[in-house]
């Protein structure tokens, strides 16, 4: 194929975290791609928004489910399989008639990141480059102003969506913790750091670089959580 | 004190890895302060330098080794911790007389930074910032086109530094892995995964996103390694 997919990490929500890199490649696409829902704007492009040029075509990609269907259903897996296949062709269309792509994504394209499922279908074919993004850990510990890790501290960073006792287990091992995907996990998230002894040491951050962003002890925080939430436990802080 | 202290992440390498954010934040600083060895540039400097304003003032803060001292020695952590007061306090006096300072911090801030001892003895006393930055774990997984976490992988991140056995014993329980601080702790750092059966997927990462870089399989790189290297080891892949 003749054009480059170059898949931009846009950062966590503030659009000044995205990096020069990234805004002046999206400001050079023909083409630029990005995830969303229906009836709901993309997150990475509202990021975006003022490097997209005028001239450019947008190609949302929209997940099929306009309600969230469980990871346990099996249909969940095959439709969305059956959607990034979709989405990866219609980003090769354009790629085959030699017009570049941009596809966007929140955070880092290659930390639980959909842009890895049309990578892994694409990166084979044509040429492809990945810009990083800033994640939305260091997004948010830098505005909960919370240094995570000294000396050889250990970084742990954690799916809210793994069982209870397994995420208890990890937050005994681990120095410094961030447990990402809080949303509807909320009340095992806050069970597991209470099992481990750490709740007084537990941010919580929500939208964090984000216009609504709020930052509290997670002892204070009760019921569920939006998606776009994590909870940060610093590390031994060995002060020199 | 009337001036503020923005610690600013400048990423691991590639001057346009550098947010929208630390560009403007270095550009309109009136002091720039950086950490750097005696005869040796600031590799921070280096990635900020087209941003520093002519007039601007540079506080270069030298650290005291010109060769390296075990960190066994306790003449080490003494010698530091003057250092960093001593480096927090010239701050200071920029800061009190109504003087903004960016202090460049290679990577991001707050995971395993220098900035982080500058912050720990100034934060309290001054209005404080802190910009995160394209970690050096994103930059050469990014460079290295390696996708690290999909679905609930948890990823680990692990200094060089760590007993071997402890090495390996996180290796066999993270699924996807970032070994930092590589340097002359290489040796064990292959033993370490050898024994935990993951050399096979182990690539070894140079000066990542950095001028020299080299991307290699583990397997294949033999004795130390500069300090800027690591290793990436890619989670479960578990590929929707």
């Amino acid at each position: 194929m003749a054009g480059t997919l170059s898949i931009v990490g846009v950062g966590p929500g503030d659009p000044e975290l995205l990096t020069l890199r990234g805004a002046r490649l999206i400001g050079a696409a023909p083409v630029v791609a990005y995830f969303c829902r229906e009836k709901h704007p993309s997150q990475a492009r509202t990021i975006a928004q003022a490097h997209i040029g005028p001239g450019a075509e947008e190609l949302p990609l929209v997940y099929p489910f306009t309600t969230e269907v469980s990871v346990n259903n099996p249909a969940y897996h095959q439709n969305m399989s059956a959607f990034y296949d979709q989405s990866a062709e219609r980003i090769a269309a354009e790629l085959t008639v030699g017009r570049d792509v941009v596809l966007l994504c929140e955070g880092d394209p290659f930390l639980y990141g959909s842009a890895m499922y049309v990578f892994d279908r694409l990166h084979a074919r044509c040429h492809t480059q990945v810009v990083p993004g800033i994640m939305a850990m260091n997004g948010c510990w830098s505005q909960a102003l919370t240094p995570m890790t000294h000396g050889d501290d250990v970084l742990c960073v954690l799916p809210a969506t793994l069982p209870e006792a397994e995420l208890a287990g990890w937050l005994d091992r681990a120095d410094a913790a961030v447990i990402m995907k809080i949303g509807r996990n909320m009340p095992h998230v806050r069970k597991a750091v209470a099992q481990s002894g750490r709740m007084e040491d537990a941010m919580y951050v929500e939208r964090g670089t984000q216009g609504a962003q709020a930052i509290t002890p997670l002892a204070e925080q009760e019921g569920t959580a939006p998606y776009f939430s994590l909870v940060l436990l610093p590390g031994r802080k060995r002060v020199r």
